[in-house]
């Protein structure tokens, strides 16, 4: 049968099957804004009544920046729905990132919070293509935007039902982009198609296991790759939702989950190590209702993984994808065959990636586009493809010619191994892995044995230019107590061999990051190489 | 990406990520045949080597005619994801319609278990298309059949790689045929994307939740319906399989369950019912290693469903679907919702197939074509549209023209109620309600009320011709122990109307079934009529 796999569809079954599910958003004044899927759809309808009126054809874009609430809910819909697109824009992007991204868009309509104002009224008169400004609120305030209205005013007074256009399912529904960390910016559009398979996949009970049942807690922001595709996969098993608007630090968070019975929540790891040590700080808090959690961009330390397992009874699930893969690709799945290994060993494993999802496939590569030994040690670039994976980035061929494989797999510049259980672990950026007289060193392998010094807090490995051995490692350190560098290498020396050590340690409590929150590798490079060229370097210490 | 949904990649991920799993067939010694998803995966490859060397083209059909075991499931795949097609037949049908459905399908090999030997010498002279035969053994059984071989010297010798095709998504992979209870046998062609999509779907924790933990046991031949998806969904999630060959009574169904840890187990309603008996009489018996239990075709008895969801912890989920929907499209959910009601109430609600699963919708329509009622009362038309239901019959362009509507949803011909809760009811067949005076009676319902008499084994209600009131329901009842008529008319007076009584109680051990175990009404409809004519009859009991 000639069934289109669309967006449509899976908020189709929400309202049908589960209208009167909740989607709950946290209110600056402390209160909650609470409403159904059958009350979100008809301001859905609404929202899509009013892209009509205003003129927006279909395939046009519209730009969202927003955080996580019911309008922005509301925006994933009525766009894509109706035969447009969702462009979700990170504000802390750099200004001209985001009036490139927005021209290279052509967005039309720019959706934001009234919090984003001052960046939206910056970059206003360097935007070609967008005609027309929507708050995200009940009024307007002062601005000297023109063309501005108020989102309420913007759905006020259309019908509520919707006759929705049978889109076909490689119709764009969306467009995110890259955070940029390697050059400017660039566009995944992706289909109705993709996002459909992967909110269902959602659903699995090896991989998410999202259900009907799910009281989910998008922490993670939802311009970030599809909030992790959450909302869309929540949508169609018909999940509550708690959103938590602005409202994103630990006292906040833990406080939803109390109060919403939140049995599913996603942020990055750094908000679940801190949330341990919250609970250990507030004998009040309580996040029992928690039932699992989801986390990616990197590992959370084995310590927390456990804890949260044992203790908290709510298993971290680590995820491994990126913005071209809608972000989805692998996650931590205890097999059988794991489940039957030694307690420690099964906690060691948790902190890789995994395993590949249903529809999703990953294989390494060397540098001669040969396959790689799944022994756990031999690494390769992590090439992927699947459904959801996209097959070009947006107006910009080189950067497609470079990132995909003659046989159609997309390169996803992630350096990684598998293991003889099938286990993924991504051990380094193709970029920051350090080229050292013929061999490689991970710098994500040596920051994460620095890290699991007691007395450290950060650390980021980064190669520099080395006159005789090509390139070599140098680390930046921030730490919460006094460390010497002989303390940090002998603590290395039990794992590593003496010619991984790094050359340099830089004590900083001041390491920059990226707007979505990764270490800028590619400053700490150029600032490295600014202030002292190359290796080795003349002064004794660099410090 | 274009990337195909086909089941070479549902293969490739059960052996590249689970290829140690086991698939275990019981044998007729006693024993088991055990081997992994690598050792398929190898044979496979022989048997899709085999069809090449035998000059199969892409899209030719071959014949299986077979019980449950590791040859038959070579054969879900060779064939397929070589880029033919698998006719998957039932032995159990009567010789003309074998003929006609393996000649219209032009299927060219036949592969066939020895126990089917006389079957198919029966037919080997009217069949215009197969040139060869293959039974599913080390050596061919005396015969008269010309061009036949063994299953393994078929394979023997080749490679146990292949390069498989790159199929489009749409390409057939398989046909079944309905069991022709309302006619000549009708084929449904299956695409490689609707059984990905439908595999992936029992994955879901709402579905079936089929992970790479379980165990499972298709008691359901694998000729019916895909073997209800199983075999391609549990392969998709890296499950190990148990395949019972021909030994489906309920002394081997237990002694599979206890002696493989058997996890998931699909069969028809009745084995259930039979099984709570059985394990009270063999208080050795042991199936705790049950987790859920899948049936569909009929609602098991209450008490039936409740016990095994009480007493041994595996809940009995209910499916509705068709052989035209791969089958499946609608189980028993449990939702939030209905967890907050009363016990009973819920064991009641659990009697009815459910809510539709993700990627399938369904509505109901009456003879209008108009929407009816959710209200759990007013019924209509079943009609269904999902991508693993199919758009047309094979080569039936009158059956098609008949069978779905002109927005190009699937008339299923079973009529329907859905409640306040969404839950799906099947009341009864188009052609099985009894229409009384302009008033419809469900004789669905009206069997239900009868065989819930504790004296009643088996009731079927059919719709017989009335000089006066058009039609009016007539009862064949199958009793363990004496009853009297007034003694079932007074246990329906309980609950339906006056005018809802059958008009003749006919008592008889031997009601028709269909080859597929359903009870024929078509046939009772016409012994009714040869004996009888039409009501009220003249003699005071058709006794």
């Amino acid at each position: 049968m000639d069934y289109e796999l669309t967006l449509t569809k899976t908020l189709r079954r929400a309202v049908d099957q589960f209208g009167d599910k909740e989607i709950v958003t946290k209110l600056d004044d402390g209160g909650y804004h609470r409403y159904t899927y059958s009350d979100a759809y008809e301001r859905i309808c609404q929202l899509a009544h009013a892209l009509d009126d205003y003129g927006l054809d279909h395939g046009d874009r519209v730009s969202v920046m927003a955080t996580n609430h019911y309008r922005h809910y509301e925006l994933y819909y009525g766009p894509s729905c109706s035969g447009r697109s969702i462009h979700m824009t990170n504000h802390r992007l750099p200004d001209e990132h985001l009036t490139t991204i927005i021209d290279e868009a052509e967005d039309r309509v720019l959706f934001f919070d009234e919090a984003f104002l001052d960046t939206v009224e910056r970059i206003a008169p360097e935007l070609e293509t967008v005609e027309q400004y929507v708050v995200l609120d009940e009024s307007v305030p002062e601005t000297d935007l023109d063309s501005v209205t108020d989102y309420e005013s913007f759905i006020a007074g259309y019908e509520t039902e919707y006759e929705w256009p049978d889109l076909d399912e490689d119709t764009e529904c969306g467009i995110c982009y890259t955070s940029g960390t390697t050059g400017l910016p660039k566009g995944a559009s992706y289909s109705h198609r993709g996002l459909f398979l992967l909110s269902m996949n959602y659903g699995a009970k090896d991989t998410f296991g999202i259900t009907e049942k799910d009281v989910i807690l998008p922490v993670v922001p939802m311009f970030h790759v599809n909030g992790w595709c959450l909302p869309y996969s929540g949508t169609f098993y018909g999940s509550s939702f708690v959103l938590p608007g602005k409202h994103t630090d630990l006292e906040a968070v833990e406080a939803m989950i109390r109060e919403q019975n939140v049995t599913v929540a996603a942020a990055v790891p750094t908000i679940w190590t801190d949330m341990a040590n919250y609970i250990d700080e507030h004998p009040e808090a309580d996040i029992s209702t928690l039932d699992r959690i989801l986390t990616g961009g990197s590992s959370p330390p084995p310590a927390v993984m456990r804890r949260f397992y044992e203790e908290f009874d709510a298993p971290i699930i680590q995820g491994y994808g990126m913005t071209e893969a809608s972000p989805h690709l692998v996650n931590t799945l205890l097999t059988e065959k794991v489940r039957n290994l030694p307690e420690e060993k099964q906690y060691e494993l948790q902190t890789k990636p995994g395993l590949p999802v249903p529809g999703a496939e990953i294989r390494l590569r060397n540098e001669k586009g040969e396959p790689v030994e799944h022994d756990g040690e031999s690494n390769g670039e992590i090439q992927v493809r699947s459904p959801w994976v996209i097959d070009e980035y947006f107006a910009r061929p080189e950067a497609t010619a470079e990132s995909f494989t003659d046989d159609g797999w997309f390169k996803t510049g992630d350096i990684g191994t598998i293991d003889e259980y099938g286990y993924l672990d991504v051990v380094d950026r193709v970029d920051d892995i350090i080229k050292s007289g013929g061999e490689w060193i991970s710098s994500v392998e040596l920051e994460n044995e620095v890290v699991a010094h007691e007395k450290v807090v950060e650390a980021v490995v980064i190669g520099v230019e080395h006159d005789r051995w090509q390139e070599r490692p140098v680390v930046y350190v921030n730490t919460n107590d006094d460390v010497s560098e002989g303390e940090l290498k002998n603590h290395l020396l039990d794992r590593f061999p003496k010619w991984w050590l790094p050359d340099e340690f830089i004590f900083t409590d001041d390491i920059p990051q990226t707007s979505t929150g990764k270490y800028d590798k590619k400053i700490l490079r150029s600032l490295f190489r600014d202030r002292y060229g190359s290796l080795p370097l003349e002064n004794e210490t660099a410090q």
